[in-house]
């Protein structure tokens, strides 16, 4: 490393920023009008800047570093890991790629045990879909107007949302509603009435479509950035029963509300169904090492037994990012992470953020479990008119100058602490979130 | 990490294997023709199993380890980053993602100063062929038959390779044939030939499908994966006049050839052209830890300045990443690593290669520069058969037992290793060569 990366103590937030806007494209964004945080370092649910501001990550940057910020385990398995072997090719057998896997297929379903690593999840929802669609002989893929699914070609237009619009280059891919009764498609009422019409919906689609052309029902077991999308009660039992009946593939994304944000290691273990193929990214090694894959159940997995799979990358089980797994997984375990996060949601965050709700008629409505929280808000609360983008910014402005990173998207904060924040980092953030609402109620 | 993982002197190869057949699913295979080859460690140019079985690795893994196996200094970056902060969001400014990307602007030919980063070689693809879609208004993407560009959605059907037809789910793309004079499709005899033909070829190319249709023009700037295919003197000058002349983007994908392998921080210096977008991944950090990215030209970042850009992922900048291409690029430049490919090239592989092709009819071509280089092995030399699948498989297991590691593709040999291997190694892997040719001369 350069002298001007070792000596820390030299280094301004202005130096970085100042290198940023010279050298960096960012994702999403008109360049122009970009003004990136800078951030030194980090410790569990704490960032820093060079002149020693903190802040509270209730963002997990991008819902990913669920095990916080430098948790020692991980960072020292990364050092071993570069230490003895940063780089194999995916055509070798590598020890800490088996040992990721058999961790991750020993928290899968009973059905599951292969895995197929990929970069992120961008690929591993590539990687899913072309699975899909070799197995079934078919090649549509039905996915939510309600999603997101990553960048690359096939990924970013079976999502739903709007950043699909300018990228739609991919054939076979048809969109339906999710369920979203606050804001619903259905004219539904109540969770009862917008499961059962959501199905009707789905199924109407797969018959339109033709049954026999869709290989698989792309979907996130919850929506994230749609908005936290829990799924009324029933929904996801009748999406499964739906796939049963026409012989579709179901490929749950749980890039990220996998491993421990909803309390869970899976967020479709809340529905007790299982998927044909799951798709995971962030949590598995909280992307200290980029990382993402596939868990293939094994109808899937036998069909490629004897059958050439067409689809690779030169980073495949990337052995630093295995190792990230292994340590990332077997200490969530040990410290019994998911576990913390699942008690946060009932005991700190469901409740607090229904408070805020009661408080605050600007908050229209909040949903989550876990770790993994919405607050919708709205200017007008019965009309459920979404806050103007620009007191959007405001906010987000308020609660960074108050040392705490949200995750906002359009008209919502989401609530996406780390999944190892503790019932007092939790209560400092809702505070941070109450003190600044008091001010733009 | 756990104990299995860190009481290394009890691990075998055995172990490894299993654990690997059990939960691994591989890339480009089918999975019960599987037996991965078991690798604990490595040096520079080699490499050791578990049993202390030694192999000189002239293929770079998937042409990636430019700078060698464990490379002390990128190490060291490694360790530093992750240490001090392992992962943060693309949107924050973070040091080494600015010194990242000045590194690559400062080794770019002039009028490129920005970087976008994404995790791999496919996905730059992806990124650089939706920057040029949304830069002229376009669609089409022209790409070579003889070509490999990543295995997701827009990128494998960029791909010209058979491994794009059971994946053709992208629209928008169509190929011409490439230059390649030992199998000419041309019916061309000399070089000049071939290049004015696959010119002319092109054109017609694009006058059929339509000037105004065409975004982008891909092209690895020597094909890699399809043959090491030095295109014909004039060649990559005519491309890039056809470019202009209708106003397509020249997108240069330096993703296997670039940073070091030719000789050359990038190959198209060879050419004296410039294209529009440069995409590059592998040597860049030697795929230490996963990353890749596209380079803008200033017409291309002008366009985005004040335009919303549509792409992004989860681990764009990931400072792991970042911190290993620092350390790559500034050990790349102290020790000469290019200028050593460049030397190896034209005295030791150049010459050796040229020797063996003249001792063994089976031989049917060399072709290459730096450590890039391919030898097309025949059953009939006067007929340039490709020798049968079963004898290069044989040639292949031979060439492993006598402790090389070779990157073997259809009917050829790519001898690619680090851009670091010393005259003595690269003597020393032309020897084993040579023995194993003898055996089936
Ligand atoms: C549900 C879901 N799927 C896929 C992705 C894409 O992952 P990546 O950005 O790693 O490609 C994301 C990223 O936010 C996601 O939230
Ligand atoms: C020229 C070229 N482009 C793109 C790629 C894809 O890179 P990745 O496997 O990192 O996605 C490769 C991989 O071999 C390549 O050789």
């Amino acid at each position: 490393m350069n002298q001007a990366l070792s000596c820390e103590q030299t280094i301004t937030n202005g130096d970085v920023y100042d290198l940023d806007r010279a050298y960096v494209f960012h994702s999403w964004s008109v360049q122009s009008a970009l003004k990136p945080l800078v951030i030194a370092g980090g410790e569990g649910c704490r960032l820093w800047d060079y002149d020693g501001k903190e802040y509270l990550d209730f963002s997990s940057q991008l819902v990913n570093t669920n095990i916080g910020h430098q948790h020692p385990k991980v960072v020292a398995a990364i050092v071993e890991q570069a230490t003895q072997l940063a780089t194999i090719a995916p055509a070798t057998a590598n020890l800490a790629r088996g040992e990721a896997a058999k961790r991750i297929v020993n928290l899968a379903p009973e059905g599951f045990n292969k895995v197929f690593f990929t970069n992120a999840g961008a690929d591993a929802n590539e990687n899913a879909i072309r699975m899909a669609r070799l197995v079934t002989g078919r090649d549509k893929i039905l996915s939510g107007y309600r999603s997101y699914h990553g960048n690359t070609g096939a990924a970013i237009v079976a999502t739903g949302d709007a950043r699909r619009v300018p990228n739609e280059y991919a054939r076979g891919h048809v969109h339906f509603f999710n369920p979203y009764l606050y804001r619903s498609e259905f004219s539904a009422t109540t969770e009862a009435e917008e499961s059962e019409r959501a199905l009707a919906h789905l199924r109407r689609i797969i018959e339109c479509e033709g049954p026999s052309s869709i290989a698989a029902l792309l979907m996130e077991s919850i929506p994230g950035t749609a908005g936290v999308l829990v799924q009324p009660a029933g929904y996801m039992q009748g999406v499964r029963a739906l796939c049963d009946e026409f012989g579709i593939l179901l490929i749950l994304d749980e890039v990220m509300a996998g491993f421990g944000r909803t309390g869970r290691w899976f967020a479709f273990e809340h529905f007790g169904i299982k998927p044909d193929l799951i798709t995971f990214a962030k949590g598995v090694n909280s992307g200290y090492v980029p990382a993402g894959g596939v868990i293939l159940s094994d109808k899937v997995a036998d069909f490629f037994q004897d059958r050439y799979f067409p689809g690779g990358l030169t980073y495949s089980g990337h052995p630093l990012a295995m190792a990230a797994i292994v340590a990332t997984l077997d200490a969530m375990t040990e410290e019994q992470v998911v576990e913390n996060a699942d008690m946060i949601g009932k005991e700190v965050l469901g409740p607090g953020l229904a408070a805020l709700t009661a408080k605050y008629p600007l908050v229209g409505e909040v949903r989550g479990m876990g770790v993994f929280w919405a607050m919708e808000l709205v200017s007008d609360a019965a009309k459920r008119t979404p806050l103007a983008a620009d007191v959007m910014g405001k906010i987000k402005a308020a609660l960074i100058a108050e040392g705490l990173l949200p995750f906002v998207v359009d008209n919502r904060i989401h609530v996406v602490p780390p999944c190892t924040v503790t019932v007092d980092e939790a209560k400092a953030g809702l505070a941070i979130i109450d003190k600044v609402l008091a001010q733009f109620a």
